[in-house]
């Protein structure tokens, strides 16, 4: 089974380094294939940016030359292009965030997210309403450390996080704890060692629960909300995302 | 007072229609400059679409070339990239689906919306809950008339509409009528005269909306969720967006 | 356009004072008649005095002698009597809480609203539940600063305000101010300048989006629920409100 | 126990069956007093009367002439005063929608709610949010029969209220329905009988649950949002409100 | 009139305490036959226990062997098996932490619940969900009482329940005290006059209330959700449930 | 892996259907261990049987006699008994319903929900509540086919639920179909091809999603609300679960 996952952002280091964590927690069997949009920001932390990134998700997998695949992981914690991705694909879309709230209500009554810049709290405490997690969601924690920090985390960036969960967790009387970005997966299992509880990174869930649904025969709807889009003409750089009209 | 007036489809034919559109809502003294993005789809009909045309929206915005401005108002039903845009303005933007769901709860305990495509439903029932309108929201109800027959509607048209609005008035036991796309402005006023209830079109209202928000001196909150994108490379198309690091 | 600003409560200080805020903020052009109940409490810190109070707004509305006007606004902060107001009225009817609420949703994802006695702060809570801003509104702030104490603020009282707004903006991780107060409306300018953000006095912003819907022809509705009342004798002090029956 | 009956309206003759109605359903022990306020409407068919029903209902109570009393009954379903009638009480205070609302979810998971005229529904559904009862609450369907007409009803009225539970009972799902209306109370054994399921009438079931919490010594609180009004003058008819400041 | 009170746990002690608490909260001629499981745990503090605890309410319940009775209490604070005690009877079925809710939102706009031990504080929050009391109940406090050390309560544990109330009451700004343990019954009374709020226990007010919907003739529905149980076959030591099929 | 499937309910040939159906879905390399609980009814139709049927299944993992497993997956669409199986387990424990919703929510904006008996749907809504679903589940349908039936369908029962899915989906403008009952995880490939829509058996779902959460390391969470049991007695049949004290 081929598992296309997508790095939003333009950052290479970063679309290899979740690629890595992706293959690390796929299946055997599974082949990853990360990829990032042609153009775009090199990180996101902001709206701005993931509006921009969420077009550069759909672009890519809306473009006659994505490469065959058996499901999409969209690897940012925002989530960018989901419903995009789904429209353009009949086989199942997972996003980041999505997954890790699905698996963390799995695992205790109520969960907190510690994430990177403060600023992107409220795109994380917009998901939770969005896919219904209000209850399970007890808090949304910035640390404001940049993204690109992730890259090759210092030992005091770990650190850092290690308090920063501590914190939520006693704060908010949690029993998980979900890392609200993607750059944060190759640290999940020293987190989850350091702390009890389950630390739960998006990447890995996602990956692991678009291998049962694939497995499962299980695809995105195409009927009513996710038909596939309707001909149409674009103009400017998206002029190739046409469809015959 | 200048208002942007952002038509996030590139017909070039409905840009110029919302724009008289706006222009006719406006109050003397303001100037309505009606603009589209450089690249996307002719016209929205689904998610993936949408997604293209918010980047549009929001490169628009974000490009160091776009117009002195007092207000902007994107002019889409699905308000999209409105996020990204407030981020990137200090001037007030409105999308005209949230201005018209505040007005109709202004004028009604509860209203129903009439829209295009069927498979666009979902999007304005995604505002509804974004924007916590569950309550006055009775029903989204779709016509599946595409949305460039509104360039130039029909007699039939109009009835078509106009229909599916009673039946919606008396199916949800509302009392007022949101108009479900921006191409529906100019039928506005003969529906309500036919119908007898309100009938909101998001364009002209959101132009009030801007110029009350304009006159007294309120913009867009910098602290915050909405404070300005941090500075950020971009690559592909989108390096022109790039702000310095 | 003439628009009725009605002071719920029977300060004449206050009436005045309300009326000079409510011409300063609207459009040239539109004439603002200020008017308060026949009867009722001087101030209005409870839901005894609200109660009252609201009966005071209808009983204005329902008369025969109510002067021909093109919008009402409720000015006070509880919006007592607004959908009996509504229901008696063809033109448009906003309440200052209800459009304070709507114009903060528009600049900041979340708002604080800073307020006078600790004891009306349920009141605020429930409009905004019923309203549908419990994700927009991230809380409700009590000064215990006596409603009347504002008729003619001195400096400490302009500081203690300020202090709560600062102390609810970091406590709420909120981007706006709203004013709880029709009688804080002179002080929003000040405060917004002090406070770097944007703050929102409904006085202010009801009167410009009745000016709005005005000048679009929009009108309470009177199908269904906000239907003119029906016939109807009533005695005591309440008779010359009978309808012909 | 002295129980105080407040038939919001002015009817004298609808009163004394509310009192009568009231009476019967008390404990032996309890005596109840049936009063209306002295000025209002005649009947409750929209928000409007409702409005002026409540400050009577307030003025009442707030009157130092109030009869000594153990607990308050509000006898419209619209429970107009309920919350200043609590801040003005020390006793126990009860509206008979919040009674019947209470008991019908005690006894199924859903129920469903008939009442008189279609515009007043609104009211009910308001009610229904602000108790917390949407999820049990599944419908609320007016006969449209005007309030008066249950004085004393035709064969015929009662038929077309059992129509309409029937009705309602197979198209809600439901398993009991609330009489949406005082007037309905001397209806509410015989439908029981008609429709095999449970049938409450708010009148008695807050007569006896107001028993229950006087029984036990409980009493509104006065800590916080229904502690006693502050001083305050009144002008008009309501002078004699005022509490010596 | 006969009120079975269910101690859902096994300790007689408490089952006798409970049982002198509710007949002495009960009217005069109202009969209290306190009743205990005949397997299960000593205490209820988890879910595990809990769900054992249900079953041992459902046997007693639905054994041809149960006493006559005219409505039945179900004594502990997660109101296990309330459902399938409300299916097996046709007389009414009330749990005490359901009760409390009620009578505490009569009384004040937002009460507290103080119970034992902190890990069974999810319960109570599922239950004001489940109820719909999210918007009145304004926090959950464990205390981590052990349920058996309220058997007989020293002083201190008073002086500990006392003071954690404060907290609550003051933290989140509460009129009332919801008690969320059956074993604290005995309590309430001296709680109440030195907090000076109403302080709430569920077993009093089940008792009473339960004695309210029984004077009107009201029982539980048995139209659908509710109805009698189907004809079925038990093994294992359920056997005797086995109805006719 | 070794994946304990139970079947709550004591049908023996139901326990070997499920477990032939969960085997068949499971990934090679994992074992499925089908088990049922020592006592309780032979199939689940309200809430009575259900409240014995999680003790059942409580019961069964809370003996020391429970085989050694990596997760546990209850098969009944209710979800029986699932709190108190993640307290006493350290394994993930996932319920079908859960698994069943959160697939559902992956591959359509909304689904359905075609169950048994319409006495049933109540459970289901209950879920659907609880876990969050309330906006993605659009409609729970009673087919009141007896769960027996399932055993061993004929052309008829599955042309029924085919007709209920299909009217499901119309009424509910849904995109995919949850099966509502462990016994109809047989048919499921078959409904999902005369469909041409997802159709979702939580069987199956539970097991793949409880495979990747194994897989991954993440097991239920100890700290807080689902920490293990406290040391405590039990008596009646139930002594066997006692846990030193």
């Amino acid at each position: 089974m081929r598992l296309l996952v997508l790095n939003p952002n333009t950052s290479t280091a970063m679309t290899a380094a979740i690629g890595r964590a992706a293959q690390a927690a796929a299946s055997p069997g599974s082949e990853v294939l990360a990829l990032q949009p042609e153009f775009g920001p090199l990180s996101i932390e902001g709206h701005f940016e993931e509006t921009i990134a969420a077009a550069g998700v759909a672009a890519l997998l809306g473009s006659a030359a994505v490469p065959a695949h058996d499901a999409t992981i969209i690897a940012c914690f925002g989530d960018p292009g989901l419903d995009a991705a789904r429209e353009v694909s009949a086989a199942p879309v997972l996003g980041i965030a999505e997954a890790a709230f699905h698996a963390a209500s799995m695992l205790a009554t109520g969960f907190s997210v510690v994430t990177t810049m403060k600023r992107t709290c409220i795109m994380a405490e917009h998901l939770v309403q969005r896919y219904g997690f209000e209850r399970h969601c007890r808090g949304v924690h910035g640390t404001d450390i940049p993204v690109l920090n992730l890259e090759d985390p210092s030992a005091s960036t770990v650190a850092e996080i290690e308090a920063a969960a501590r914190e939520a967790l006693s704060r908010d009387g949690s029993g998980a704890v979900v890392l609200g970005c993607a750059g944060m997966a190759p640290l999940c299992a020293q987190l989850q060692e350091r702390l009890g509880v389950p630390v739960i990174d998006g990447v890995a869930v996602a990956v692991r629960f678009a291998e049962a649904l694939v497995g499962l025969g299980l695809r995105t709807s195409k009927r009513g909300d996710y038909a596939a889009p309707l001909p149409k003409r674009y103009v400017g750089w998206a002029e190739s995302l046409s469809r015959g009209a």
